[in-house]
């Protein structure tokens, strides 16, 4: 099936009214409409009981969207509202490439949905929890009209108050890994929900819906580099993200994650800035003082390319912020030895070189986030950190270096042999900096800054079945 | 050999001043006083050549004292003048009973000593380096008349800019386990070599001198409490320790050291802080206007033994400090896994009990200091720490668990089957946290808060020989 609407921005106002039939809808409302009776409604375009009947059992309206996640360069961390998720500073950050890093989302309709369900990852999840049933309500309440004529569709505005839906969602990548997995879901969830129900608002306005369900998803519903205003209103409508460049204007930088294996149970980010906001000495300093400046400094590294200063703040927020963490009762610890040991890794090569080469920042858990200058860099950094943390011996370096393998070749590591036969990079003189650690890093995703979200037109592509409304 | 002042502040006015002697030592000051005319006015109290020739080759004057080490429950991180060694905040410690960590140093004097010289742990250092030349040239300049009747010793004021003294320092405890080995080294320095000076000061004055050599060494030159008073002149003057309350006061408490392992380099806390101050962007707000408020809570806390409170500060400053390491460029990591393991350890059990039974502090370094309020939760907190943290399968319990071991004993640990027999902790859940890290931490110390600065009298402690003025 296609999308109703293929480009937000193009067809939003090219909803066509049936004025007779949305008469007929609001009655049913009236009434008290309910499945029943509401799917009824959908047959008034039609005139014949038998294909009344087919309608009334099969038809599913159905969108599909793929939305980045995003790694923040200077840092979202505490709240002003618990409820609204009104954040403390302003934050910046870079979306991921979602050919390595998304979520896929299909949202379907039906009049034969009996309540609104999810899958995550191919398993049920509830829809319950009031992050999801804000972001619902807010685009229930900005509903359209949508019509498909060819289908004999034809959903009112006030259809979409008691119509339910189902969401499927899936990661191109281990939801557990850490890897703000929430941030390109609520993204998700926002921006095909807006498609499917013919939310006439701009991204903008999108990205404070989607704010409610994760801070930083607002982040998400644009490519390149993006800034979340915190905004002033007590109702939250100016927190919104709105885009500093797209992911063009910069395209020399590359992007290493390294997964990090843990063995320690993590605070949530939800509780975790609760926490820091309720007993940080330094928060609020942090916020006000210093976030501020380094915001202007940022915009203004990105507006230039200038990859020393971008990479000095981003270093800076990350460590930053996790110093605001660690300055929370009880301490919160995301970072751990091996993370420490990246950073030194870097801190390391940096120094010797005299500039900056590579930028990393850490969010709400191990994970490095390592951001190169350019493709030379990154394949220098590649061999640093296979160097460094090699695979444990049964893993094939196929499956610890995903993403864009062209930066592999560029390192000239072809296999394993290659991996082993690294020489310890010149900056590093004594034994405990060309320490091995291996198996402390689970694998390496390479990756770039990358594109917003976009609908999925091919229905191969879609998560839940076009005909029954459940996944796939 | 018994030292000539057994208790500095009953004796400093009791020196007998032979004016005839002094005259003479003076002329030989003014004509150029070298070693071998020097020692000769030593013999003018004596008036046979025979017994001249033998005192200007033998005797050594020798002072030995024990100094305790000290940990700081609210930290000193950062100065405001690198050479006076001066903070930009001030600091309150626990000192520590010295029968568990201690340094002992000698220091002798001689006319037939050629130069200055010092031995630590055994091996010779050099003096030469600005922090033991400072607290040398001060000592020096406040030095007093020393007269021996019965040994026909005669220094004066003047000849101690002349005379060269040797330094022997021993640490009951691993120099490299990072447990303020320098603190109660300069402590014990500057504490002894002013008995041997017969210098003139209070103690107070004496922290200023041993401030110069290392900040934290002020505070050991008292027992139980003590603050370090950041002071407002320029000349550091009013830079001095002051004592609290003594370790008689609180004698509850019981200490436990676990001394963690580590494969990292650390940064030196001499060039950490002076990092800190120079890019941390949250130092400043820390010094200026978080500890003023800690220190008088701690003050209060102290004074009222009001553990909840005293608990409370020491982590959360801790943590603080250990935050603004983090938010230097780069970034200072002193804790590793095993340092937050045993915070969270410590949290749980705090959180579960409803009232903290534990305090920790970490200085810069990975071992946690551990602050009981009494022997009974002393027991307890052991118990969980071997839980966590048992020994590798080749370590003996007995030099596991090292210091004051009734504590092993109220815990009902007699061996390590006994180790391998504890059970859970009630407040652990789950299986992340009855993880057990075994050997994780090298060895665990049971202490409790201690006395100051004390002179040994008892020869066969001393370390230089009396008649060669070499290490024994």
């Amino acid at each position: 099936m296609k999308p109703l609407v293929h480009n937000f921005f193009e067809n939003t106002a090219t909803v066509q009214l049936d004025h007779r039939i949305l008469a007929t809808a609001t009655l049913f409302s009236i009434c008290g409409l309910c499945l029943p009776s509401n799917s009824r409604h959908f047959l008034q375009s039609k005139s014949e009981s038998r294909m009344a009947e087919e309608s009334v059992k099969k038809w599913v309206l159905m969108v599909t969207a793929q939305t980045p996640t995003n790694i923040a360069v200077i840092k979202y961390w505490g709240k002003r509202d618990e409820k609204l998720i009104l954040p403390i500073n302003d934050s910046i950050s870079v979306t991921l490439d979602p050919s390595h890093l998304c979520t896929t989302t299909s949202v379907a309709v039906s009049p034969d949905f009996t309540h609104d369900r999810m899958w995550l990852n191919g398993k049920e999840m509830s829809l319950s929890g009031g992050r999801y049933q804000n972001c619902l309500r807010e685009l229930r309440a900005r509903a359209s009209e949508v019509e498909d004529e060819e289908k004999g569709i034809k959903i009112t505005k006030k259809d979409w108050e008691k119509l339910h839906v189902h969401v499927a969602s899936y990661n191109n990548f281990p939801t557990a890994a850490g890897l703000a997995s929430s941030a390109a879901g609520f993204a998700c969830l926002v921006f095909s929900l807006a498609k499917l129900m013919n939310v006439k608002e701009d991204q903008s306005k999108l990205s404070a819906i989607a704010r409610q369900g994760s801070g930083s998803a607002c982040r998400s519903l644009y490519g390149g580099f993006v800034k979340w205003i915190m905004g002033k209103e007590e109702d939250g409508s100016d927190s919104v993200a709105v885009q500093l460049a797209d992911e063009n204007h910069w395209d020399d930088l590359v992007i290493i994650i390294a997964v990090v294996s843990s063995r320690q149970k993590e605070t949530s980010s939800t509780s975790g800035m609760l926490e820091t906001v309720e007993t940080s000495m330094l928060i609020q300093h942090r916020a006000k003082e210093v976030v501020p400046k380094r915001i202007i400094q940022m915009e203004e590294a990105i507006k230039n390319r200038d990859f020393p200063s971008f990479a000095r703040l981003s270093c800076a927020d990350s460590n930053q912020f996790h110093a605001v963490c660690l300055d929370t009762s009880p301490p919160i610890f995301y970072m751990n030895d091996t993370s420490h040991r990246i950073i030194s890794c870097v801190e390391k090569w940096n120094r010797f070189e005299g500039t900056p080469q590579v930028a990393y920042t850490f969010d709400a858990g191990p994970n490095a986030v390592l951001i190169s200058h350019n493709r030379k860099t990154a394949a220098l950094l590649l061999q640093r950190l296979l160097f460094h943390f090699p695979p444990n011996s049964d893993t094939d370096l196929n499956s610890y270096v995903i993403g864009d393998k062209t930066i592999l070749k560029d390192a000239g590591i072809q296999n394993m042999k290659d991996v082993e036969a690294l020489a310890p990079p010149p900056e590093t003189k004594d034994n405990i900096q060309t320490q091995k650690y291996k198996g402390d890093v689970s694998y390496f995703i390479c990756t770039r800054p990358g594109r917003g979200p976009v609908l999925l037109t091919d229905e191969s592509q879609a998560l839940l079945d076009l005909k029954t409304g459940l996944p796939k």
